[in-house]
């Protein structure tokens, strides 16, 4: 039986991992369990699974909590709560599902405790890929990532070794805007963007798929999971999302990991390897529906951002730091209808743009030049 | 520097084993090298790569290499001498690109000696898989696939356990007559026939293809190799022979190998394995140069070869042994025109038809049953 710590449990990846916890009822115990401020989606999970451990965003959601729980259980809350569950001795797993860079610090805490760390938050890497990869070498940690595009690329490489790999390609269904030129994103809406058409994620993924950014710091994230130099990382548009991802080799071989868009399944991949579980939960991929797989260049014309990923990323130091907080912000800046679609690549141009980028940032540098750029951004676009 | 047996050396498979060999001089040498009859093809062969050891089918062109080689080398001929080379203790790798059943005892001696095997000769696991994979088992020796199937299930297979397959996925072009209906195949012709698609490869294997027979040994032969019960190997049609073959796992994960149809990339897969090298021979796979890959389902009535293949694959005992040298012989009698197209399948059914299966047939009951059903099959459409 592995012992579980869960960050962001009531997101999108959070929820669909209590879904894959609860189908292995003998592999695997939900022991602490951390979120953010849904205490409706929360307060169920808690009771059914009965974590040892609970975290939350702050005190006043601690209470809530407390009061409600019918249980023994030790709650918490802020930063240093998350760090502690994170390192457990008592723990196997941690499946780090919190959004953006607040993730960070418990990654490095989980990489130093050698727990099994399945890893769906790619703003940890992309802000700080330098310093989270340096410790998971030193503590010989690898990190099982949960996006469906690092999940392919790492069952690709199975026993492969890294000096093989010629590129690594990652494939986009495009995000909700893909069938329209720049000249038609001008007047979108909030809710058009959301409606991804493969994939069921959370709001803040959604826009950044629509944006590319997603694919941008995915590029980032596979830069900096599988060591990779950028100039062998590149995207094609793949509107079936059939194919996750693949990897070509020095011999022109290609090897590719196929699926249904679930995120389950990565997710339980993650939790469950070096060994793969049965899977039940919906029905496998038939390549015959299809009848057949389209693959398209991917434009960095149409797509701006993605081609800044690949600056900001080569450039590195901490660039990406401030393209991944500029971003997070504008994302948020537009789901509250404070700027539109097309503003939220502007906005991450100017803050790129304007800064002078540190060559080995450390961590504290990493976390005030992420504060900073958030309210930069929120105060220019309040 | 690894030292290679070739047997099979002028077949195209044996051809392009020699292109790979000379692109990795420093890893490869040619020790030792055997062919059937021709001898123009051969000798160019044996000047420039200067085996130490050559075998030929007979006498009589053995006294022709004898007397035309410039260097010093041990020529002898026949099966005895086949079986001598495949198993010198000199030797590191032996590549069996022999035609048909001839190359089943060449490969036991390889896998007693423990060899590393380079397998290109699937009538061998057809008619005799138990055999084969029991000695295999038994001397803990892999046999490598240099069909490009099934070196692509090899590479979805690496880092797995064999508990996690689903199924197997075969996937098929087709052949040169896939958009022929049944009594479109009437009038065909040997050099239609011979017209495949995609792949360049010897005439029997073309004519295999184009019956869809290739792809039922193909079935038989995986289920040997990766030890798969008949119900978890599906085939279906991919016309552009882009993804080799697929593995599905039981948590719904697929995964594929993808490549450009040129053989000597899944031979030197072999010839590496466990590693991989660098291949300059052909260009790269372009997925965007395709923009798309199609699928179909396989109909077994369409190409009735491949449900005979299932069946006598479930029946197992020595009803491959028949139906493989029945249909040798056949395709043997198409290209000689003494048959049509559509006879073969006919042919074959008769053969199987009228055998009585022996549950657990030995080395002398294969080799025997071998033969007399290829003499029955020659006397009756000679």
């Amino acid at each position: 039986m592995k012992k579980v710590t869960l960050l962001g449990g009531t997101g999108s990846i959070g929820l669909q991992t209590i879904e894959v916890l609860k189908q292995h009822p003998e592999q695997f115990e939900l022991y602490a369990f951390a979120f953010g401020a849904q205490v409706d989606k929360a307060l169920p999970i808690i009771q059914e699974m009965k974590p040892k451990y609970i975290v939350t965003k702050d005190e006043n959601i601690k209470e809530q909590v407390e009061k409600d729980i019918t249980y023994d259980a030790k709650v918490s809350s802020g930063l240093e709560a998350l760090r502690t569950i994170s390192s457990l001795d008592e723990i196997d797993i941690v499946v780090n599902a919190i959004l953006g860079s607040i993730g960070l610090q418990p990654t490095l805490d989980a990489i130093r405790a050698k727990k099994q760390i399945a890893f769906a938050n790619k703003e940890t890497l992309v802000t700080a890929g330098h310093l989270v990869m340096e410790e998971a070498r030193k503590h010989n940690v690898e990190l099982l990532p949960v996006d469906s595009e690092h999940a392919a690329i790492h069952q690709c490489l199975k026993g492969e070794s890294k000096e093989s790999i010629k590129r690594i390609i990652l494939t986009g269904s495009g995000g909700s805007f893909r069938d329209r030129s720049r000249a038609e994103l001008k007047g979108v809406t909030k809710s058009d963007a959301l409606k991804h058409p493969n994939w069921s994620m959370g709001a803040k993924i959604t826009i950044d798929s629509a944006t590319m950014m997603n694919k941008g710091l995915e590029v980032i994230e596979a830069h900096w999971l599988f060591d990779v130099p950028y100039d062998q990382i590149d995207v094609i548009l793949h509107k079936e999302s059939v194919i996750h991802s693949m990897v070509e080799f020095n011999d022109q071989s290609v090897m590719a990991q196929l699926g249904t868009p679930d995120m389950r399944i990565p997710i339980q991949y993650a939790l469950t390897y070096p060994g793969r579980s049965d899977y039940r939960m919906s029905q496998g991929l038939d390549l015959l529906s299809f009848g057949q797989l389209h693959f398209q260049e991917m434009s960095f014309e149409r797509f701006p951002c993605l081609e800044m990923a690949y600056n900001v990323g080569k450039t590195g130091g901490s660039l990406p730091t401030v393209f991944n907080a500029a971003n997070e912000e504008a994302v948020q800046l537009f789901l509250e209808d404070k700027i539109t679609f097309l503003d939220i690549e502007e906005v991450i141009e100017k803050a790129v743009s304007n800064h002078e980028t540190i060559s080995k940032p450390d961590l504290d540098t990493i976390i005030s030049l992420d504060q900073e750029t958030r309210e930069r951004v929120k105060a220019a676009n309040g």
